[in-house]
């Protein structure tokens, strides 16, 4: 049996980045579908078992049930002395990155994504004001990769595998055709993806999909 | 002169989980007034020379100069050996709600406290999206601290110094009346702002203020 249980649903970019890490540390891991669409996350009873902030993914570690990616990225950062960073001062970055990632990039590509592609009607001016923000914040990744080859150092952390969780998905949800308007962003991509082992969201998180409204 | 100087502006409720660290921590600091609401923090200047970022605050700290809060205040806590967790278990739990923190919480706070109190025609779409999550987020937390005193462990850590970051706040601007609301948030936010030497937003950081249009 592997180690690890991932429960997920596909369309999840947090799912992807422990899917990933996972997958580029040569770990096995088992992976568990769950209906996300159907509203199971949010039940009172997934709330109490599983987990109290209603959120996928959750990860089975050795009997522990491990909720949040970042501090889960930096768990196994740590254990596999991998994409941690080298020393202090690229940890703390590597941090810092983490943490934008979550309030601002993942943050708002995530409901952006989800809202644009997946809810039937999403509000116009709440898109606009959502893709306003997210304008500024790939602004300031593009700035940031114009002159460097990762987030942090110079090579692949925990930091890149976080923000590109949401990134690698097809430009029809996202909304955004990076090569075209981001080109920094673009080729820092390719370089991720270029990793060795590395697999696309959709191929290393099969299942059944949610419904499409674009 | 002090060993810190924190780069702030009276509104900025990252601003006051550093100032009330460190003041918690017994630390002296001098505070430098930045001039946000000019929109100082979004020059190009600013960016090249403080923070890529575009944010504030920023931490002076022994001739670096630090962002992105959450890090920061891991930093100190280790430091100091205070408010960080009292074991491995303790330390993994507090990471997470500070994640959660900059993504659900004080994300989705600081934006519509923003932009309900200090932006002139804000988009009502906009401010009734965010405030359905900030419902949904404030939900969580008063569950979680029904039966507890405070997020991590028996005593208080950086988890409840981030996530009353944004909730102390005149409810004139943010909005909610938590003794009306969330009780369990009403009497931890109390617990909290009985820490000795503990002083509120406003009275920890002075100065000009913005315009408020509520």
């Amino acid at each position: 049996m592997p180690p690890y249980r991932l429960h997920y649903f596909p369309e999840s970019g947090n799912s992807y980045k422990l899917a990933l890490m996972l997958t580029l540390c040569g770990q096995e891991f088992e992976l568990v579908w769950t209906d996300f669409g159907g509203g199971v996350t949010r039940t009172a009873k997934w709330r109490e078992a599983v987990n109290e902030m209603g959120e996928i993914p959750v990860l089975e570690d050795g009997g522990h049930r491990l909720t949040q990616t970042a501090p889960i990225l930096l768990r196994l950062a740590e254990r596999f002395g991998k994409f941690g960073g080298t020393d202090e001062a690229e940890r703390f970055e590597v941090l810092r990155w983490l943490f934008w990632d979550n309030h601002k990039l993942t943050g708002y590509m995530a409901t952006y994504r989800f809202q644009r592609a997946f809810t039937p009607s999403p509000d116009p001016q709440v898109l606009a004001f959502l893709r306003k923000r997210l304008d500024d914040f790939l602004g300031i990744l593009e700035a940031h990769l114009r002159d460097r080859e990762f987030m942090v150092g110079n090579q692949a952390t925990i930091a890149d595998l976080s923000m590109i969780g949401y990134l690698l998905f097809p430009k029809e949800e996202s909304g955004y055709d990076f090569a075209r308007t981001h080109p920094a962003v673009s080729k820092w991509l390719a370089r991720v993806a270029a990793l060795p082992g590395w697999r696309a969201p959709y191929d290393l998180l099969p299942g059944k999909r949610l419904r499409r409204f674009i």
